[in-house]
């Protein structure tokens, strides 16, 4: 056990980040972390302080062709309209028959009404096993593979490697908290109160047992995006980060607010740059739209990760294997 | 360093809770965690699920005569009086000149409004410090410490005791958040990220040199007290606790949630029952009225610790000084 351990110091030690290609932004990631962890440097923080936050979709693991999240809600309409009679209206009619005219009709909140229906109307523990069944059967439609091995290998070294260097390391994502904490733990190795997200009223109440429950009710409680963000961190995390990374305008407060702090900070983007291996998008995105942020990273010498260029490895299922991209 | 750490955990691991007396609430919470915590036993959890969960007002530091939180609250109004004009007005008058019978027309309403300008229009920043700077200043009519010293020692032990046992320790409070991270750290060894609580609205700004802020706002987020609790701690923390202490009614649901889970469970209430070295109360309380919630915990089992027998100390300045209690 200890040996094992020190092996993967050493190698760690001499290769922190494997999937990452020598250049600029790996350079800034690993001048940052030997600054702020220097005992007696100018740019010292201490543990307690070296709060490192992630946005997830997009900057941890892919948000194309839709938000995964999105995905399954989707799917979990389906699977529990037999229940529902009373989806028989709109947007339900038109989505489960697949009438993508008259679901545009309904627009962004017809959307919004088949997901708000998928994360409500049952308990915290019913819905938490819902996500963990979907994640067990359902394949993303290029890569097919589960959602969950779409996480991008550079970022799942980097979590590790400012862990390794006494910092802790939390997700503040626009998606669902409870979404989120089924696997994240086990994907990132970062534990559920670590993980900041969207939130819906739950509700305490007795359940058929008299057992006490916590209901999901289709009520929105807090958005955590864009200026969201600074204020889930605070409410969360309660201290500033020294360290953030994100991939769009969802972020730039998220960004901004961990910049304006006092002392050493990195601030990262990931710019996805690489249609080959996963997917090229920026400005005019609908999902995941990279353009103003992108324009204060420039202008302000922030890191901007070309995913193409920086990352030698995008996804762990790359290597010798038959199931990659298209 | 090694050689006073090994000693602490010696000295620790003779007597681990030094300030407790030999009696079935030390015993109840000694057994409990030797049986978690024993590799291969049948109620062993791992260390990711060993979640304990304290309230804070009442079980971690005392609450009386008035909340302190409250004490702060009315001390806020009082110096911030010159700069609001506009408090010329009730309930500001009626507080600000002492008119107690005008105040106790305005009723908990009028309560209610002065605290909540003294927790608003400011940014996170300041309010930090405010709290900070009247920790530094303040002292409780009482026992004329700063009410950072009115903590219970046993309580700040157990706290090691779990973590020195690979809990996770948190504060569960109907206390504003934002209030209590000022200080948990120091006093208790709980970061900010491990206290859930009440909180209101911010809103990320431009501050007046360009650089962003989060101003707070005079409006309720989140009130986490009561059935309030279970909903904050799958919230904020998302998993389950195996351990919670509190010491009113608004810890019931807390401690229902709490005990509903699958195997071994410790749910503990702090009984005020020594009004020499603290205060007596439960039943008709204003303040931390305990009443359904110790009927539930006579009915189930819970440890129920009653101060007077319990506890060979309560508050650590109590040895070889003369500000104790009158």
């Amino acid at each position: 056990m200890l040996a094992s351990v020190f092996a993967w110091h050493a190698s760690a030690q001499a290769n922190p980040l494997p999937s990452w290609n020598d250049g600029a932004a790996k350079a800034a990631i690993t001048d940052f972390v030997a600054r702020v962890t220097k005992d007696g440097g100018t740019a010292f923080v201490p543990p307690s302080e070296r709060i490192a936050v992630f946005d997830n979709d997009g900057t941890l693991w892919c948000e194309q062709p839709i938000y995964f999240q999105l995905a399954f809600g989707l799917d979990q309409v389906r699977s529990m309209a037999k229940a529902h009679p009373e989806w028989r209206q709109q947007p339900f009619k038109a989505f489960l028959s697949n009438d993508k005219a008259a679901l545009a009709a309904q627009g962004q909140r017809g959307l919004l009404t088949l997901v708000a229906a998928a994360h409500s109307g049952m308990t915290t523990d019913a819905y938490a096993q819902s996500v963990s069944n979907w994640l067990g059967k359902a394949r993303h439609p290029r890569f097919n593979r589960p959602y969950n091995e779409l996480v991008y290998q550079p970022m799942v070294e980097l979590l590790g490697y400012l862990r390794a260097n006494g910092f802790k390391t939390f997700i503040v994502s626009g998606g669902g908290v409870e979404f989120m904490r089924v696997w994240t733990e086990k994907t990132y190795g970062i534990p559920p109160e670590q993980v900041v997200g969207s939130s819906g009223v739950t509700r305490f109440e007795s359940g058929p047992d008299g057992r006490p429950v916590l209901m999901k009710l289709a009520k929105v409680e807090f958005v955590d995006s864009g200026p969201g963000k600074p204020s889930g961190i605070n409410r969360f995390i309660g201290h500033r980060p020294i360290f953030a990374f994100g991939n769009s305008d969802g972020d730039q407060q998220m960004l901004q607010w961990t910049a304006a702090g006092p002392g050493a900070r990195f601030l990262g983007i990931v710019h996805h740059t690489d249609a080959q291996r996963e997917y090229t998008y920026d400005r005019q995105s609908k999902v995941g739209k990279l353009d103003k942020a992108l324009d204060e990273a420039m202008q302000r010498g922030w890191t901007v990760v070309d995913m193409k260029q920086d990352w030698r490895t995008v996804f762990a299922f790359e290597h010798g294997s038959a199931g990659a991209a298209q």
